[in-house]
C-alpha cells in the first residue's frame, strides 16, 4: 500500500492517492479422470477430495437416460433439474432459479456444485458455482461428446442473452472433472455425431495424428467403443488443456480453439439455433478451409480430407437452404474476436498447425473474400 | 500438464488421469483517489487509464442530486439508472436488466463499467462488470459515507436473494476508485450519519487515533467539512485496504471487518430492513461491547466512549421496540461466519486491537450469554 499526498494537503482542491495491492492468486491444478464405468463412483471420490455439501445441477435428459440415478445410487442430495434441457434454458432466468434453489436448500460457502450433463448444464452450473456466496467449487461431469471434448475443460462458464451467446459468465475453473465414456451411449445419434466435430477441430489445429486416428477408427468411434472413445476423449483433453494452460483468460493463444467458429457461430445464429453447434461448426470449418485455399495456405488435400470426414459424420458441409447469406454476414460482425466490427479468423497453414503471422493467432481476412465464400456455401 | 495411466490401459475399467494447471494470476494494484471537487474530472481520468467504451450504472438519487450531470458534463454515454434506488433493487432481476442494457448498447469486452452511487450501485455494478462477457473492468465512484468507508474497497460485489443479503456475487477488484467528499453533501442526514458507523468500527478494530480524532472533530465531520472528511475517508481506506490486501478472499483476517456485524446483520434483517445498515451495526457494536465486558475484555471505558459517540451520531444503541428478541436469535444462525449454526464473533481486547486467540479472528461465544445480551438490548 502506497500513500501519496499531492498537492500539499490540506489545500481545498487536495487530492490524495492510496494504492491498494491485489495479491497474486497462486497456481493450482485440477484432475480430469477419463474412463468407462466410473460414474457410479464419482460422488464417493468427490466426498474424498471435497468434503462439502453437494448440490446437483442436471437436466431432464439426464434424468430420463438414467444417469442421475447411476450417479446418485441410493443417495439423496438437493438438486436442480433444468427443464426444458438445452440452449433455450441457458439464460439468466434459469441461473436465478438454480441460485434460489441453492439458497432454499440452506447451502453455504461450505458446499460444492456438481454439474452432470452437456454443455448447457456445465456452463450454467459453473456460472452458478462462481457467483453463489461469491464462489464455491464446481465438479464437472460432462456427458456428451461436445462437453467431453470441449466445454468441460477451460473454466469458461456462461449463459446467453437475447442478443448473443455466452454474453454473461465468468472464468471459473473446475475443482475436478470426471468423464465417463459410457454416458455417451445414451446420446441421440445426431448430438453424438455433432459433438465429434470439436474433436475434428482439435485435430486440425494441433494433432495430425488424431486426425489420422479418427479417419482410421471412425466406425469404432461411431459405435462408441469404450477403448477408442477413451483415447479420443483424452487426446481432446490434452489439446484443450495445453492451450488453456497457456492462456486461461483468452487473451491470445486460446483463440485458436475458435477455429471454424467465426462463420460457424454466425451460421448457428442465422439458423435460429435450428442447427446444432457442431453442425454449424462443420460448415464453419469448411468455410475456413476454403479461405485457406484462396489464401494459398492449403498446399495439400486438407480440405478434401476434412469434407470426407464431415460427410462420414453426416454433418452438413454447406449452409442449409433458407438461411440468407446476408444474415450470416450481418451476424459475423458480432463475433467476439471482431475489431471495429471486422471479424478475425483463426487459420491453419497445414493440418495440425495454426497460422500465426506476427504473433497473432486470429487474423483479419478481406471481407470481400469472406462474402464470396459464404455466398458459394449457400 | 501430467498424464498418468492407471491401471494399464486398455482394460475395460481403465481410468486415465490428466492434470490441468491453472496458472497463477499476477499481483496488481489499483488507485483510490480521494479529494474535494474531483467528480467533474473523473471521466477524463478514466479515459486516460482505461481507454475503453464507458457504461454508467447509477440510481435515481444520484440523478436527482445532480451528481450524474456533474460527472458527465456535456458527454453522453450509455447508462442504466436503478429505480427505485436502494436495497430493494439489489437483486438478480436488476442485475439482468443492467446486463441486457449493456448488450443492447452494443458493448463488448473492450468496455469499462463506471459505478456512481452508494453501496447498492457499487455492489451490483461491480457484479455486472464481473460477469459481462466474462469480466470487464469496473471503476467505483462511491458517493455515500458508507460506500466511501467500506463497500467500494475490497472487491466484494453482490446482490441479495429472497433469503439472505449478498447471497450471490463475486470478488472483482476495481480498476480504480474515485472518492469525492463533496458528494457526501447531497446525502440525507440520516444516511450520512449511519454511514459513519463503519468509520467508528474501523477505528475500534484498528486505529485508536482515528477514534480520538472522531471524538474531537465530530462537529466538523457532521458538517461535512472537506478537509476533515478527506482525512476520515483516507483513514478508512487505509484500514480497509490493509486488511483486504492480506486476505482478499476473506479466508480469515478479513473477518475482523465484520466487527459489530454479527448481531448487526441479524437486527437489520429482523427489522425487515427498516433500520439502515449503519443503525443496525451501531446496535451490533454496543452488543459486542457488552459481550467483551462480560468476557473481561474491556478494562477501560471502551463501551462508554462507543455509546457516547453513537449517541452524538444519533444512532440507536438499543434494539428498537417491535423487534422480538427470538427473531434476532433465529437470524443469528444464518451469519456467514457461523459454524454448525453457531455464530462466531469478532471481539476487541482493547480499542484498536482485535482479540485473536489461537490465530482465530472470529471466536465462538456461549449462546446463553449472547441470548442474555440481546434480551437486555430489547
Amino acid at each position: 500500500m502506497l500513500l501519496v499526498i499531492w498537492p500539499a494537503f490540506p489545500y481545498p482542491d487536495a487530492m490524495l492517492y492510496l494504492d491498494v495491492n491485489v495479491p497474486a492468486t497462486p497456481a493450482r491444478s485440477y484432475r480430469i479422470t477419463v474412463g468407462s464405468g466410473l460414474l457410479q463412483g464419482v460422488l464417493d471420490q468427490v466426498a474424498q477430495i471435497l468434503p462439502r455439501r453437494p448440490f446437483l445441477v442436471t437436466d431432464t435428459n439426464l434424468m430420463r437416460a438414467g444417469l442421475v440415478d447411476r450417479l446418485l445410487g441410493d443417495r439423496t442430495i438437493p438438486m436442480f433439474v433444468i427443464d426444458p434441457p438445452g440452449e433455450s434454458s441457458k439464460n439468466l432466468h434459469t441461473l436465478g432459479q438454480i441460485l434460489d434453489a441453492m439458497e432454499e436448500a440452506g447451502l453455504g460457502r461450505d458446499s460444492v456444485l456438481v454439474a452432470l450433463g452437456g454443455g448447457t448444464v456445465g456452463d450454467i452450473g459453473g456460472f452458478a458455482a462462481s457467483v453463489f456466496k461469491r464462489g464455491i467449487p464446481v465438479v464437472q461431469i460432462p456427458t456428451t461428446t461436445l462437453a467431453q471434448a470441449d466445454s468441460a475443460i477451460g473454466g469458461k462458464t456462461g449463459v446467453d442473452s437475447g442478443i448473443s451467446k455466452n454474453a454473461f459468465g465468468t472464468f471459473w475453473h473446475p475443482a475436478a472433472v470426471f468423464m465417463d465414456v459410457d454416458c455417451l451411449r445414451t446420446l441421440d445419434q445426431r448430438y453424438y455425431r455433432a459433438g465429434l466435430v470439436e474433436s475434428v477441430k482439435h485435430a486440425m489445429i494441433a494433432d495430425p495424428g488424431l486426425f489420422a486416428y479418427l479417419e482410421d477408427q471412425l466406425d469404432a468411434v461411431l459405435a462408441c467403443d469404450p477403448t477408442t472413445m477413451i483415447h479420443v476423449v483424452l487426446c481432446n483433453c490434452r489439446i484443450k488443456a495445453q492451450v488453456v494452460e497457456q492462456d486461461p483468460d483468452e487473451r491470445n493463444l486460446r483463440r485458436i480453439l475458435n477455429y471454424g467458429h467465426t462463420i460457424g457461430h454466425a451460421v448457428e445464429a442465422a439458423s435460429d439455433y435450428q442447427l446444432l453447434h457442431g453442425e454449424a461448426v462443420a460448415i464453419g470449418l469448411v468455410a475456413v478451409g476454403m479461405i485457406e485455399q484462396r489464401l494459398g495456405l492449403d498446399h495439400g488435400d486438407k480440405l478434401q480430407r476434412l469434407i470426407a470426414m464431415l460427410q462420414r459424420l453426416k454433418m452438413p458441409t454447406r449452409i442449409p437452404e433458407g438461411i440468407p447469406h446476408q444474415k450470416v454476414m450481418r451476424l459475423l460482425a458480432y463475433d467476439k474476436k471482431s475489431v471495429d466490427s471486422r471479424p478475425r479468423f483463426v487459420l491453419t497453414s497445414r493440418l495440425g498447425q495454426v497460422y500465426c503471422p506476427a504473433g497473432q493467432w486470429a487474423v483479419e481476412v478481406d471481407l470481400g473474400l469472406v462474402d464470396e465464400i459464404v455466398k458459394e456455401l449457400c
